[in-house]
C-alpha cells in the first residue's frame, strides 16, 4: 500500500509539503493477528493504539484512534516503512511509524514500538489532556479535560501562501486596473475533498472564486482527499485600491482566504469566536496584508 | 440491517423527529448483483443511481450518491421496506426507499424502480441542477452548476427549538438573576458526532456549554451519528437584562446557539457570508428573540 504525494507548485512562502509513504495496511496486521470488525465488536475493542519508542524514565509518546478508523480499508491507515522511495530516516520515524491520513499529526505516532486493540483510548497526556479544544469560556482555571474528544479528523482550512505577507506589489503608472495572482492551499479533515475556494480583496464585501489545480489534490477520489488542493486566482483589486496608489503613492491592502469542503463546511470568519486555550484548530479566514505601491 | 430511532425529549417547537428504519443493506444487494470494490474497480464504476417510480412525461425522480459510499458496510445504506415498525406507507416511499443515512434527504430516494451502477453521477435534475451551493458573487445570471459538487453529506447544525421565537419569559419581581432553559439539537453529515453545543444571551460575548443528552444522540458510536443529539443549557440570564427588566418591565433577548463537532468544524456566524442562490446548507448559527417581562 502506498500514498503518492500531490506535487505542488512552486512555493513562494512556507515550508510544509506531501509525501509518499509505503508500507503495510493497519487493516490487513489486525486482520493477521484475529482484530476484525467481527473479534472487535464481541471483544468491545473500540480503539487501537500506538506507543512510540520514544520515552523518558516514566513514560512514552503514546496516542489512539477509533478501531472504526484503523480497521477501514478506505480510510488508508499504513504502517510506513518508507518515505519518497527511501527507508524512513529517523526524524521521519525509523523503523516503522503510523500514517493516519485525513487525522490530526498527534495520531500518527513515529518510532512505533506496540499497537494495543483495547476497549479504551490511549490514557497518553496527549491524548487525554492536549490536542483537544474547548469554549472561549474555559481556561486553564477550569478545564475539564474530559469533557472534550480527543482531535482525530481535522477540520477545513485554507492560506494563503502567495504573495507573502507585506509584500509590495508595483502598480503601473496611471493604470486603474491591477491585477493580481494569489494562490495557497486548502485541506480537510477525514478525506473531504475540497468544493471551492474563496479569494477577497475588500474583507469579504465581495469574492472571487480561485481555480483548484486538477493536478494538485482538485481530482482526489471521494473523501479520499488525503492530500492538500492547491488553488490560484487572477483578479482585479478593487477600483478603491488604483484609486489609493494614484492619491497616495501606496496603501495597503488585506488579501483574504477561505475554502469550502464536499460536505459544504466553511472556515469561521473570526478567529475570535473559537479562541480556546491551546490554540488548536484554529481555522478562521486567512489573511495576509500585502501593500500595493505605484511603480516609478 | 436495522437503524433505530434516537428518541426525542419533549418538544415545545417543530416538526421533525428521528425514525426505526428496516430493510436491506444495498451493500448486500450489490454484492449478490456482483458488485463490489474489486469489480467496480474494474468496471470505473463510481456512482449508485437511484431512480423512483415517481415521473411525469419525460422524466422521473432521480439521484445518485458515490459507490464508496454504497458499498461501505459501516455508512449503513438501506433498501428500507419498513419504518417504525410497519410496512412505509405511500407517503414515506412504498414498497422501497433508499435511506442513506448522515447524507441529505435529496438522495434518499422514494418509490424506488431502479438501481444503476455507473461511472457517471445520476444526470437528473436534482442531481445537477439543484442543491448545490456557490460563492455570494454567483446568481441565477451567471451560475454555472457543474462548477459546484451534488451536496451529498451536510454541514453542521444545530437549532434552539425551546423557548420557540418571543416567547415570554416572566421573572420574578425583584429578582436579580433570572434563570432560563434553552434546548435544542445539534446533527453534523457523514455521521459525525456532536462534540459540544454553545448558547449565549449575549450576541456571543460569553458562552454557556450545554449537556448532551447521553439517551437522545450524545453516545452514538463514532463516526455512526446519524441521528441528532439533543441537548439542554440552564444558565442565568446576564446582568442587564435583570437591570433593564427593572427599570422599564420587559426587554428582549436574543438566544444564539452554534455546534462543534467531532471534527472540530464550526458553524458559520452570520447567514451573509454564506448566501447562496438557492438557499442551501444555511448553518449559521441559530436566533431565537425572546421578550423578558416582570411578572405581577
Amino acid at each position: 500500500m502506498q500514498h503518492k504525494p500531490i506535487k505542488g507548485l512552486a512555493w513562494d512562502v512556507g515550508a510544509i509539503s506531501t509525501a509518499e509513504w509505503r508500507g503495510v495496511r493497519l487493516s490487513d496486521v489486525l486482520a493477521y493477528c484475529g482484530v476484525t470488525n467481527d473479534t472487535a465488536a464481541a471483544n468491545k475493542l473500540q480503539h487501537i493504539q500506538f506507543e512510540g519508542l520514544d520515552h523518558d524514565a516514566t513514560t512514552c509518546y503514546g496516542a489512539s484512534i477509533p478501531i472504526s478508523v484503523a480497521l477501514n480499508p478506505n480510510r488508508d491507515v499504513l504502517l510506513a516503512f518508507e518515505m519518497n522511495g527511501e527507508p524512513l530516516t529517523r526524524d521521519h520515524g525509523f523503523p516503522v511509524r503510523a500514517i493516519v491520513p485525513g487525522t490530526v499529526a498527534a495520531r500518527n505516532v513515529k518510532w512505533l514500538g506496540r499497537i494495543i486493540a483495547s476497549p479504551n483510548e490511549s490514557q497518553n497526556h496527549w491524548q487525554q489532556r492536549d490536542y483537544k479544544s474547548f469554549s472561549p469560556e474555559i481556561d486553564w482555571h477550569n478545564v475539564e479535560w474530559r469533557s472534550a474528544p480527543a482531535i482525530q479528523e481535522m477540520p477545513l482550512q485554507s492560506a494563503i501562501t502567495s504573495p507573502g505577507p507585506n509584500t509590495k506589489l508595483a502598480a503601473k503608472q496611471g493604470t486603474s486596473e491591477i491585477e493580481i495572482t494569489v494562490r495557497g492551499y486548502a485541506w480537510s479533515g477525514g478525506g473531504r475533498n475540497i468544493a471551492r475556494v474563496d479569494v477577497s480583496a475588500d474583507d469579504g464585501l465581495s469574492w472571487h472564486t480561485a481555480e483548484l489545480n486538477p493536478d494538485a489534490g482538485a481530482n482526489q477520489p471521494y473523501n479520499k482527499a488525503w492530500a492538500w488542493t492547491l488553488w490560484e486566482s487572477t483578479f482585479v483589486l478593487p477600483p478603491a485600491v488604483a484609486a489609493a496608489v494614484a492619491a497616495k503613492g501606496e496603501t495597503e491592502v488585506s488579501l483574504l482566504c477561505r475554502a469550502v469542503d464536499a460536505s459544504y463546511n466553511s472556515q469561521p470568519e473570526r478567529g475570535e469566536s473559537i479562541w480556546n486555550l491551546r490554540g488548536v484548530v484554529n481555522n478562521a479566514w486567512h489573511r495576509v496584508p500585502i501593500r500595493v505601491v505605484a511603480s516609478e
